[in-house]
C-alpha cells in the first residue's frame, strides 16, 4: 500500500517507520519541509529531530502534505490535535476524495499545562469535526488511546493481549483500518460504532495522562476483559 | 464496620448487600423513606423495588439520610450524580466530619437521551464539587469505572484480573479505601493521586457505555496491562 503519514512527531515517525518496515511505501507528509528538516534539535518530547530519524529511515521520504497525499491509498493523521484541521485542509481536494483516514490525533489542549485539558469532548470529537469539514474523507478513529511505540509494536506489553478500537461510519473504511491494526499486531479490536463513539476514546485521554502520571510510564495498554463466553 | 450507603438504586443495592454480606452493619440511606418503600415498580433500570430488595436483606435497614449517616465509619455514595450534592448536604455536619466518603457517583446527564453527557468534565469532577461543598468530608473515587456487579464480584469477569482506580487527597482515606476495596476481591488498584484525577475516571465513562452498547453487555471491566517487570 502506498501510506501517507501526516505530521512528522512521535507518532508519526513510529507509524511511518513501522508501515515501511512492514513493506509499504510510505511518504510523511509535513507543513513546510524546509522548516521540518532544518531543525537540528530533539522535540519538546525528547524526539530526535526529524532530519536524523530520516536518515535512519531512507525508504521514508519527507513531502509537503499536498505532495505527500498524492495517491495515496491511506492517510494517517498523526497531526498533533491542534493541527490537524489546517492539515487535511492543506491537501489537494482530489486526493482527500474517497480516501480513508486513520485518525490518530487527540484535541489535547496543553496550554494551562499538564495534564492537558481537551478542546473538543462530550458532544463533539476532534473525529467528527474532520469528517465535518471533509465528507469526502472516510474517517476512522483508531490507536489514538494508546502510546506511539504500542500502536505499532502491541506485543510489547502483555504479549500483546490487551485492546484497540474502531469508530467510524463507513464500515468498508473500518474493515481497512481494523486489517492494518491486525498488521501492526492488533489482535482485539472493538468496533465501537458510528463516528460519534470517538467522543468516547478521546475523552478516555483524562485518564490516560494520569494512569501514565501514577505508573511513571506510557507502556502501559488497556485491556477490556469480558466474561469468558 | 458500620457503613452508610446513600442512594438505593442499582449501586446502592449492590454494595449494600455485598457490605452486608461481609458481616458489616449496612444502613441505606433515602431521601424520603416513606417514598421509596412504597414503590412497587420496578425502576427505569428495571432493578427490583427498594421494598422487595430490603425484605430479601433484612439485615439492611433503610433510614432518612441523617439517620442513616450517624456513627457511620463509611459513608458510600451511591446517588446519583445529579442526587449527590443534596444527599450529602442533609447529612449533620457532625455526621460527615472527618468521614470517609467512597464516591462511586458519575455526573452523567441523560436529558439528551443515551449516551449519556458528562455535566462536569475536564477541568472539574463530581468528587471534587463534594469536596469543595464538604471540605470535612475525605472524600475518596473510586468503583465508578465498572457495572454494579463488578464493583462487588470482580471475580465475576477475567478470574477478577482487572483494574480499580482510586482517588484522593488524603492518604490515610485512600487507604482505608484501597482495604475495602480489597476487601471486595479487587486485586489490582492504582492510585492515581489527589481528588483532581477523578476527571480522568469519571470521563471514562463516555468510553464505557459505548463499549457497553457495542457489546450489549456492561459485564466487562478494564484492565491496566503494563510490561513485565
Amino acid at each position: 500500500m502506498r501510506i501517507t503519514v501526516l505530521g512528522t512527531g512521535m507518532v508519526g515517525q513510529a507509524v511511518a517507520g513501522r508501515f515501511s518496515e512492514l513493506g509499504h511505501e510510505v511518504v510523511m507528509g509535513t507543513r513546510d519541509v524546509a522548516a521540518t528538516t532544518a531543525r537540528t534539535e530533539p522535540d519538546g518530547m525528547g524526539n530526535p529531530p526529524v532530519s536524523v530519524w530520516l536518515a535512519e529511515h531512507p525508504s521514508v521520504r519527507l513531502a509537503s502534505y499536498p505532495e505527500a497525499a498524492q495517491d495515496a491509498d491511506l492517510l494517517v493523521n498523526a497531526t498533533t490535535g491542534a493541527g490537524s484541521l489546517a492539515a487535511l485542509a492543506a491537501l489537494d481536494p482530489q486526493a482527500r476524495s474517497g480516501r480513508v483516514l486513520l485518525d490518530i490525533a487527540n484535541p489535547l489542549d496543553f496550554s494551562a499545562g499538564f495534564p492537558p485539558t481537551l478542546s473538543v469532548k462530550d458532544t463533539d470529537s476532534l473525529a467528527e469535526q474532520i469528517q465535518r469539514a471533509h465528507p469526502e474523507l472516510r474517517v476512522v478513529k483508531a490507536l489514538n488511546t494508546m502510546t506511539a511505540a504500542l500502536m505499532v509494536h502491541p506485543e510489547l506489553v502483555g504479549g500483546g493481549d490487551h485492546t484497540a478500537f474502531v469508530s467510524g461510519d463507513d464500515d468498508a473504511a473500518k474493515q481497512a483500518v481494523t486489517a492494518v491494526l491486525a498488521e501492526l499486531g492488533h489482535r482485539d479490536v472493538i468496533d465501537l460504532g458510528d463516528l460519534s463513539t470517538a467522543r468516547g476514546t478521546e475523552m478516555l485521554l483524562p485518564l490516560w495522562v494520569r494512569i501514565m502520571a501514577a505508573l511513571g510510564t506510557p507502556m502501559f495498554q488497556l485491556k477490556v476483559v469480558r466474561a469468558a463466553t
